[in-house]
């Protein structure tokens, strides 16, 4: 295990302490829990947005707290969830009132603490919770119509946040803040490619092994199993047979309108992403599908993963306008200097 | 070589592909040439700010061309300088009569062709050109004093260009952006450590070896040696070592305000980056030095590197306000929204 780290068993909060030292004036945390983030500019009145998840991820999921977008963020041990009590810490918090959304990924974990959470946070707080579980990799098993997402939550939940946090800044209340982040889960598909493992610093040795020449079609961001392990192909191959997985699963069509969101896994070099982008716009636009706006990075990794995912939002006007709102947090920034 | 690429040979001009299909608001190419990126938003009558120098370490340099940064750069293979006639057209299509200001890193390449092209911007095109050269990597050989610089240009690059294109931006004169980008250069060094090597698409195999176990503190960002390669320590003990060799080199003293840039060279984590910008914050904090600033993240990589770099810029009131002044590029955003 080759990492610039202190001893595994603390990474995570030594690393929260990093981002409290550098980022005072857009996070801090409650109750004296590191683990508890929460935004140092709290908006009276607004509907509040909580996230959580496993650590290993950045920027995912604290990375997305700030203005125009998320409120707070309980943080877990590297792949694993943070507790319900965490979550009803930064709940308390940010709410104001207006009550508070959770969105975060469909993870057996994290439903059972955030559900647990949002019943504390009725029965002994009074803080009105609505919850959105964010699935959408299309690698992962389809749930039969009527049934309960069955996807993974992967780099998708990017675009659930931005268009939810939008709406809470414009003033929505949580019903439409919550209409707006189902609308926009069920409008994003999700598929990744994995060349490389990686190491969870306490386990200290890779998740999986995969060959010096091969790579997994489909992997999930903690290495689940993805839809094909096979040869390394070329960029545009590998783009294509991602692409084609994607634009059939909801579908989209010709006359559509997308956000892209070509998202590197950790040890994947921007270049290879804007390469990867390159491809994505020719199969659009022979498709006729529109492209409204690109963004490429390092949205949600999986440590030092090497590999990338793609992801769709089809968007209407509405979501169009959500996506467009300015937003600034210390990760994420869009808008007018 | 585990890369999601094509071909080798094109993999530059794919990378650019995506970045003017991504980015169409920010940059455009001149003289039908990929590799001469300019700014979308050409602003009359400002002093223009160049760069360039080889691909392999986005975001730099292309990456800050943008509002209140850069106004173009020419792009060059993997590792290598672009041309003068590159540095050239870049020059010619940037100058609005204020004359353009080329902001490099030092390397002999770079130095032999940015040279040629201001020479020929003057004697072909009747363009005023000023170079300064940034060099401050501190495990690079210090000159004598009143010679030439021979340090190596890395990662605080970042803050001349920062507080140059915040003077050009603020409509000041040819000299005077020189002037500020000579003080932030003088201001600032910059220290490495490299865990794993980086493979050049072109070449297949990794620059140089380095053993399961090992580091290297101060390499270079194309593997250039450092000052010592021995057994991995932790983050905090390789932070010390390289944190010291910066602190005594300008040096930084009890007092001081610097800004703070801890950067990813590729496949490091951010939360390593973290775990080390808390160390960097410890340090300062015991010697008495005051961070105004922090910039945590990929700035200045070398393609897939694992590893990082640490720069500190000594700031007196005039660079802290070209520091804080926005700025807006594809890839680095600063600023209220």
């Amino acid at each position: 295990m080759k990492k610039l780290i202190n001893v595994p068993e603390n990474y995570v909060n030594e690393m929260l302490e990093g981002i409290y030292l550098a980022h005072p004036d857009y996070v801090t945390y409650t109750e004296g829990d590191l683990r508890c983030l929460v935004t140092s500019n709290k908006v009276e009145g607004k509907v509040g947005i909580a996230t959580g998840g496993g650590s290993g991820h950045l920027p995912l999921f604290l990375g997305y707290v700030g203005k125009g977008m998320l409120d707070g963020c309980s943080v877990g041990d590297v792949f694993q969830s943070p507790s319900a009590e965490q979550m009803l810490n930064v709940t308390k918090r940010i709410d104001s009132g207006a009550g508070v959304l959770y969105i975060y990924g469909n993870y057996n974990g994290d439903i059972f603490n955030f559900d647990m959470a949002a019943e504390m946070a009725d029965m002994e707080e009074d803080i009105h919770v609505e919850s959105v579980v964010a699935g959408e990799d299309v690698a992962s098993p389809k749930a039969a119509p009527g049934e309960k997402n069955t996807r993974r939550g992967v780099a998708g939940i990017f675009f659930v946040y931005k268009c939810a946090g939008a709406a809470a800044a414009a003033g929505k209340d949580l019903q439409e803040v919550k209409r707006i982040a189902e609308k926009a889960a069920a409008n994003v598909r999700t598929m990744g490619v994995a060349l490389t493992p990686c190491t969870v610093p306490r386990v200290g040795h890779p998740g999986f092994k995969i060959g010096e020449d091969e790579m997994e079609i489909g992997m999930g961001i903690h290495g689940e199993s993805g839809i094909r392990r096979g040869k390394l192909e070329t960029a545009d191959e590998i783009t294509l047979e991602m692409m084609e997985k994607i634009l059939e699963d909801i579908p989209y069509c010709a006359g559509d309108e997308v956000a892209v969101l070509v998202n590197g896994l950790g040890a994947t070099p921007l270049d290879e992403q804007y390469i990867v982008a390159r491809k994505v716009n020719m199969i659009l636009e022979e498709k006729g599908i529109k492209v409204h706006r690109y963004y490429v990075g390092e949205y949600v990794t999986s440590i030092e993963m090497a590999g990338l995912s793609i992801s769709l939002l089809k968007m209407d006007e509405e979501l169009r306008g959500y996506l467009d709102a300015p937003a600034d947090t210390p990760f994420f920034k869009q808008g007018i200097v």
